[in-house]
């Protein structure tokens, strides 16, 4: 058995935003030599999330306007903003849009319908963030 | 160690429904031979969930009611619907129920609780999809 | 390839709380003798969660209220309770926040970030639950 770990840096320059990593993570794959198994792809901060869907953009802008409407930025919405931070908001979506995905290597690609990308969704950006992959397999 | 991997075809008639899958799954393990192991099972389409929870039809009743809350179909609230498309709630519902499970296998069998069950949730149907199951370990 | 299982036992007093359960994984992580690979953590339970986030108590406020707000606990809003039940919302709960988590493990331990603590999330709870821990590698 192989295992193999990367990690991506992103910097989403505004607060929200959300970025396809899918040719990344296939990358990763591609350097591990792991022909079949699985790849574990999550964001090492709590404030974003990793999650398959469409790359199209009224979708991700809908997406926006909805993680809005379930849990507003409001800064004073949130207890958790009683420890000096503005981000309650970004932990609540984060739990919406998930965590992190688990995909199926077959032949030492993502195996993948044909719609399916991974992204990155910030929450609380004009950072550096980390994401990490970890691809098991042989 | 050892990878298997099999496609479930399934075709809701409807737009929504939830379909118990988890004698697929098993059979899949089965199949592969693995002992001690992990398996993945996933949509390969993005309108559609693999989750776990009760074999129960007034709980598939809530869920239906609540997603259609959190999420409503109406065609003309979604950007995503310019593109010509009817199905942004779709896209949204399944976000909430989750893309993929992953499930433990003990001995061959699939590592449960009495009232886990595996069900395909579908939210933009009337035509055939794909699911994935990839099973790895020894 | 090794596999390693444990059981955890939880038994949350209340009807809902949070556990902080990253010193139970990592012992059964070390425990495993397992080095690089992946860890499955998932209640047996569907009416609880396993999630990765915060251990701030003002967050975790925040998340019963809101989740109390997308998912209200009213007995009579289910028809799931019409078995008998009175916990139709606890399965809703569980649904936002996910049934589980995948961790990577690199150099036998979790592969976290700074602030990912991984927290049992409990529902429908004054009775004890179990939760599984699936750890495969080398």
């Amino acid at each position: 058995m192989k295992t193999h770990r990367k990690e991506l840096t992103l910097h989403v320059k505004s607060r929200r935003g959300f970025v396809n990593i899918t040719p990344d993570v296939q990358a990763a794959i591609t350097e591990s030599g792991i022909r079949e198994g699985l790849c574990l792809v999550n964001p090492m901060h709590i404030t974003a999330s990793v999650f398959i869907n469409d790359d199209e953009p009224g979708l991700h802008q809908d997406y926006k306007a909805w993680l809005e409407q379930l849990a507003p930025h409001e800064p004073r919405r949130y207890k958790h903003n009683l420890t000096g931070e503005d981000n309650g908001d970004a932990h609540h979506k984060r739990q919406i849009m998930g965590r992190e995905v688990v995909v199926a290597v077959t032949e030492g690609r993502l195996d993948f319908g044909p719609w399916e990308q991974i992204f990155y969704g910030e929450f609380d950006g004009r950072r550096k963030k980390r994401v990490l992959v970890k691809v098991i397999g042989d």
